[in-house]
């Protein structure tokens, strides 16, 4: 990575990068320092990398991350700072002052996620461009070992699909509404039996789409309450390893009971289409390009997107550290490279009917991709 | 809320707020659209609340988001802008600045936090103030709905901080190290049974902290491996609920088998200044103050802070839909208020004893404080 970064600094004509926040939030962050911190700290970004954090920190950043220099606020005086103009967020910033110039910055580089509140008094100091983050591009290839943190955290995923699966497809439907063991079979049961089985294999969901009927028209709702019979219930998880911190993210949309014609053929159609999306991706095709081959099967088997019902989203997004990161499947999208890992995920929605989505999970390769996704298609369970 | 709007953009001479960026990681979005979604959307905070989105997020933010007024990007053509300019990023900066005209913006106020890379295009058209978040304040003074929520995520933390104390009370020391069924106990076995038990209750926690002997000597290490005998061990149990995205906060410190005498000592000076802290607590008193009152405990039973050592952090925080927010129990903290809810946590850390801590969590009001904490302290097991 060293070489990368003095490259970027030469040609970006700056003597350091900066970020300002805290790794829970900012992936950047924790990609370059691997100190994962809730709490507010800096990376300065040279020849060599140094963290300043709170005194408390200072410690556990010297263990965990793989800064070269660690420093404190205190190592700057920030008491004494407080003390003198009685605002932290103030003294906070004459302490962030003091480490850039004790690190001979005159030229910053910051990301375009840079809180104003800091930009706006350190660019009266110091010579400021704002540019795209060194890592943002960097964090879209993976990796071997990415990939195999990534391929972990799949495999739990499907094993907690496994279980959605096998709760649905144990229960009853009569009328309207599925039934277990004689109640409703609700989406927060299988949210939660999703969660447990994730929390063994030592994953986290912030939240997971168990939506049935016309909640499964709109793709980001979660879903709530008892689950119909006879209808589509996408189901959407992305959980990320507790350990490692890298998501994995799957959808299957599955019914029990009888499938409506309707149903059977937006099934068809969006599992044509994802196998043309899956199809098309190898390093040198654009995002775009693949989001079009997607979008031309919908709009052959007569499902062009209309008065925001049919295809509504982009066909995938890259995974990582962040859920929704680079590369981007969509109008827009930019060239793929090899070892990019992406999701090719089209879906069809119409409120009176519902919606039907399928994503997997999948690594850019030259001559095409390879599949990281094990786990069965089936609509009727 | 809505005349307490009225006269902050008055005061402030602007004719709207912004906020771009996602509402899992900024939660002063959550709070004023009750709209969650990983991904950027904007909030124009004016006599009424509108909101963008994309244009597949439209119809669940008009159901679940408490905005007037839901317009998405694609209201705005970004499509056509896409075209024209080739740039995702380009075509959003054109359809946010449609989408102010169209309220009449002229002047905007926009936080600390807002991302450079949007200031800077919109600075261009604009007249921009940086404010003080209008949330952050009013989030720190909560409601009693919101006190219930936080109430219920402190029960399910406590129920967690049982079946950590009760696992560790059946273990058995054998020599430096604790055993549970003939095996040694460990950090993950506990953090893995306070995670279910927060699962039930409809909670997660992003970490937990379960950090024995020397691990425990830095106050934000989260702890590994086998826990030792006749040591202190620091649990640190932080929840939120998945339901309402409020938090809990609670630490515990406790010690399987013969507690060395300045062990003991440590554990009763904590006590003590916790104590002295929670005894201070009212609204008119400032978090500086009640900082001070825990410090001097500290000094009086010669425990200062020197070399990193001792009490190396602030007394408390709020809590509520972030883990860390206002009110600060620090030095430079500011006035406490009525219905504020805050932490109590002092610490004692010494790389060659361990560390000692103990939190309760607390609401600030007129004549002392509510601790709505129901969960003993006891050292020894």
């Amino acid at each position: 990575m060293s070489s990368d970064i003095l490259r970027f600094l030469d040609s970006s004509n700056i003597d350091g990068f900066l970020f300002v926040g805290d790794s829970i939030s900012n992936s950047d962050m924790y990609y370059l320092s691997h100190f994962l911190a809730g709490d507010r700290f800096a990376i300065l970004f040279q020849e060599k990398t140094s963290i300043l954090v709170s005194s408390m920190e200072k410690s556990r950043a010297k263990k965990e991350s793989c800064a070269d220099e660690v420093l404190s606020t205190r190592d700057y005086h920030i008491m004494e700072k407080l003390k003198s103009c009685g605002k932290p967020e103030l003294a906070y910033i004459e302490a962030l002052k003091d480490f850039l110039r004790d690190h001979d910055v005159l030229r910053l580089g910051v990301a375009y996620s840079f809180p104003i509140g800091i930009f706006q008094p350190l660019s009266r100091h110091f010579d400021i461009q704002i540019l795209e983050s060194p890592a943002r591009r960097a964090r879209s290839k993976k990796s071997p070992q990415e990939i195999d943190c990534i391929t972990t955290a799949q495999r739990a995923c499907e094993r907690a699909m496994q279980r959605a699966v096998e709760l649905i497809a144990c229960s009853e439907p009569r009328g309207d509404t599925l039934y277990l063991q004689g109640q409703p079979l609700t989406a927060e049961q299988i949210r939660s039996a999703i969660d447990i089985s994730l929390l063994q294999d030592g994953c986290e969901a912030a939240d997971t789409i168990v939506a049935g009927g016309t909640q499964a028209a709109e793709p980001h709702a979660r879903g709530t309450g008892p689950l119909p019979a006879n209808s589509p219930i996408v189901i959407d998880i992305y959980p990320r390893s507790k350990t490692h911190r890298y998501y994995a993210d799957m959808t299957r949309t599955v019914l029990r009971g009888e499938a409506p014609g309707e149903v059977k053929e937006l099934y068809h159609a969006v599992l044509a289409a994802q196998e043309a999306g899956i199809g098309a991706i190898r390093s040198g095709i654009s995002g775009e390009e693949v989001h079009a081959a997607v979008s031309a099967v919908f709009q052959e088997m007569g499902y062009s997107e209309r008065d925001g019902c049919g295809f509504t989203h982009s066909t995938g997004h890259g995974v990582g550290l962040d859920v929704h990161e680079l590369p981007s499947l969509s109008e827009g999208g930019e060239i793929l490279k090899s070892s990019q890992v992406v999701t090719v995920e089209p879906g069809l929605y119409y409120p009176d009917i519902g919606g039907v989505r399928l994503e997997d999970l999948l690594v850019v390769r030259d001559k095409g991709c390879e599949n990281l996704t094990r786990c069965r298609k089936d609509l009727v369970l």
